[in-house]
């Protein structure tokens, strides 16, 4: 009666695509749960084959993989493996994207273009997603993207803590590319000891035509707050 | 046999909700569409009754409605209306909505919030709209809150006219009220001849709790262009 | 790794929309379970917010709201409640409305009405609701409007022990106010020991318009079932 | 190019399941419309094939299928049309049941039953219907069982007429079976010149078990309008 | 509080339609399981009536109904059968049909023909099934009809069980009726201890019309693999 | 009012992805219809954009793409290019993919395996395509994978026209790779004047272990039609 139990197992599963197993390495050592056995490979045209070697019927199933460069097979691995998960009966499959591929095009910027994110968030939905799990995604609508949960997590405090023990704090300025990313800078800023800020702002020189993006830009540093007195 | 005929009307028709008639008079003006004629109004309980005293059937209607207050009650409105119109037969239903409710809800801050500005989106849909028509979104990720087309007008162009006749422009600076605006004040400068920006940077006192909002801000005004030579 | 635990928390959850705050309280004492601590306020364009103060993970929430009036923000504001809770992954969310708004319009009396017992039925289910719990439904066909399980309570025993207590039963008729109510005019009489039944019968006087309701019924009492002999 | 022209045929189409091919010619015949040639036959099991005989590729589809015995039947056969049509690119599909089945199932009257109106509903959606039209639903509350629009069209004018040449009007009275039925009795009176209205109340007997409906009921005759003097 | 408790019940549950009862009889010895009880019958007019007579809330419901004749009507009242489980708060449904109906419509052979085992996955979809379980499919396709897991069982080895037991395997031959099927029988001849295999080759005749299926086909059979020498 | 206009636009567009551009070449002279002018290019972390250089409003847009190598890189800009189709509010949107990628992962042949073909007609479906317009598919039941209508077209009679007149049909012997694919050699023997078939058997090892492909199978053909004499 082995096949037919109920859908009662609870059991947290691990589940990584290819493209950054390290990471997975270390998910699993630290939460002391081993990574699920998997079969991947590529056919010769490239499509994408996976299969899992152990019983997976009603886990709770957290499948890890970063869209990292090939993006667009990183992500079809990992809907792959959400279509396997949802066929074999898992409880609840969590999507986790430590990187979220195609964030930036969160919008349209000028008419007929895709918002690429949104669709993201569908193809994981139609495939069978519950859930993801993001971390310091492009902009924070995109959670908003996906009809149901989105797990927001922020690597800022640990990314903060690093480097603020490599540098000498006084001398430290946090500069923002933009002024779209003011706010990371202030909340690096907190985290570092109320370092100064500042941010630059580009200037379009109207005389040179809205192609050339290198040549119309002027760049300018504006201090927000001033350096601390040494 | 016409009530039966075949789904071929294509005639746009306009749709006006109680909330701001005015402008949905204008629309009709500007279209040379007249409103088609509908009975509206509120039970002892305050819920909304809708019907149309004209056939809808097949066609391409246009539902006008701005979120003003009381915003509850204009979007419940706007909603039966959809719903009235799909069960009709119309062909197409765009939702028109000048100002969108709950736009700024558009991400969670912190945990256990809603994204209402994605639920609206739901709501319509799931009533029936096809389509957006929105003004001026608070921000542009909101276009992929929608399972279908946006159509994102802007008001600035008139605006910034408006303000252009009414002030002398070699006097003019444009103020954002904080970084995350400053696109939007150099939009305004490129209207207006490219007069000045500044923007407001506001610094939170740590020894002031956070709850405290206006104890705790030093605003500073920074200039990120200087201003034209009299 | 609190917020990463598993799906398995089955804790029942209470939470209360702003509407009747002491019937959540009495449900809450009746069941021995708190309210869920909740942030609840309106911004100044009359836009609902809200946030839960504990982490709802997991539980098996019960949502709370009368849509009493205002009924269009009540109904709103329990939308998005239900969306807040959908957002940060409760198990299952159940609306419960011990008065569901909206419920007279459950069909269309002439053409191009809304259905907005069906609509509200609807937009529950987009905002992410799986379970409806109501009390005494305009018609019972509206159990049939939501997809997924209506838990459809009765007051009528409580509201008969009340009454039968206050009145002499054996001078006591049961008077429907239509014919259509009949029925439940006989579960009145059922259970208060078979008094007798009642019921008004509007007759419109064809020489008056239709649309003067107040002029055109002419009403009369119809006995069911004589008196009981004293 | 035939097979790949664009969806621009507005032509009306009529299909005709097996159920009551003599009703479809004469709706064939009153709008000047042929049937379009189908076929149709049941496997050995039991199992119900169609086949189009000629292109439906953007057409507007109206399949007419009475739900009358064998009922499930004469359902799947029409659920299997629908299939067919949408496969087949129809532009709009219009499901036809002058009797709806399972209709008087439209509301769960104690716990665990089906509400079958609405799974018919539901059924006739995921087949691929874009609108139902019916004749003379048990109760109104279908029209909103189905996600999109219901016609709703009535018979009784036409029956009523058809009784009123067959009798003499003034020893006419119209009986309901049931206070449930009072009002569409009004209806007939109204077409019928107002003859007077009477309605069977039945009282159960609380001495005889419930399971036994023929002994438990007492009918009497309730006389709603007194006879017209001759 | 017995009607409001958490949906934890996580009782298997049997239910059986009227198909085929001893088969349910048999399954639910083996699994030490009772079926639920359950009235269902028909009324005057075929459709079928259901009811579970014990509380079903939270249980993880298997619904065994085998498709056999009349097909429809088997079919019916399997999907309301869920619809009724749906309504009353399962927690999770399966539907376990030995015989699928409709597997062999699982493609279009020509233009305009349904995809009847599509459908069929669909229709069970929108009744609320969550998992299908089903025995020797026509073709392994089918399990991607459904969205949602599909656990595909094998009569197979106890088929050949019972075969092997009754004759002389060294005078044994598998025949395939048509090349589409050598596959299952290299499977019956792998499990027969390597049995030879043979398979029919229908040869049309072209000189006869299409129509005539009888007329047409030269059978010949082919033997795949030697008979083994005595 | 241009970008207001109506859904009326009835003009069919053909769009072009960057995997085979000379193919969308020749069928957009074959229709006499202008590729629409598309901007397509891959950011420096491999995430595609793309973006529509004429208004698409309306249109009855179709989209080529073949799913050649990189096999998801080409399927992932396909549904791009659907997803600003749909929010630039194409009226209909037909996927062309004659090589419809995945196509071979059509079931599961063991259990934990993913339905990848059918998951790509889901991701096309969340997508936004209304349509799937397919060349030769691996197997015919992947039409009934596409919740909607799909054409199924066949390269076969051109293929074998081509055959035909390069060899002297005479000598010539149509193989089959497997018994699975007898049928497809049967309509090569009708389109090429009915010359003989052969299939190859393949016969497994039972000494060699399962994994090695290579070494356990014996292959024969089997000629199940004698050559014409010469």
């Amino acid at each position: 009666m082995s096949e037919l139990r109920l859908a009662s197992e609870k059991r947290l599963r691990l589940f990584s695509g290819r493209g950054f197993p390290e990471l997975a390495e270390e998910v699993a050592q630290e939460l002391g749960v081993p990574i699920t056995p998997t079969s991947a490979y590529d056919f010769a045209n490239g499509e994408i084959f996976v299969r899992f070697e152990e019983s997976v019927r009603g886990c709770d199933a957290f499948v890890l993989q970063s869209h990292s460069a090939p993006v667009n097979k990183q992500i079809m691995e990992q809907l792959i493996m959400v279509d396997a998960l949802k066929r074999a009966s898992a409880k609840r499959i969590t999507v986790v994207a430590p990187f979220y591929g195609y964030a930036r095009q969160d919008k349209k910027h000028r008419g007929r273009e895709p918002i690429s994110a949104r669709l993201m968030a569908d193809l994981f939905k139609a495939a069978g997603a519950d859930r993801l799990m993001v971390v310091d995604l492009h902009t924070s609508q995109i959670q908003g993207f996906f009809d149901g949960p989105v797990d927001h997590l922020f690597a800022l405090p640990m990314l903060a803590d690093y480097v603020g023990s490599k540098v000498d704090r006084s001398r430290l300025t946090i500069v923002s590319p933009d002024s779209g990313r003011v706010r990371v800078a202030e909340r690096w800023s907190d985290l570092l000891g109320g370092c100064p800020i500042a941010f630059i702002h580009k200037t379009r020189d109207p005389r040179i035509p809205n192609e050339s993006i290198t040549g119309r830009v002027a760049v300018s540093y504006t201090h927000l707050t001033l350096p601390t007195k040494a």
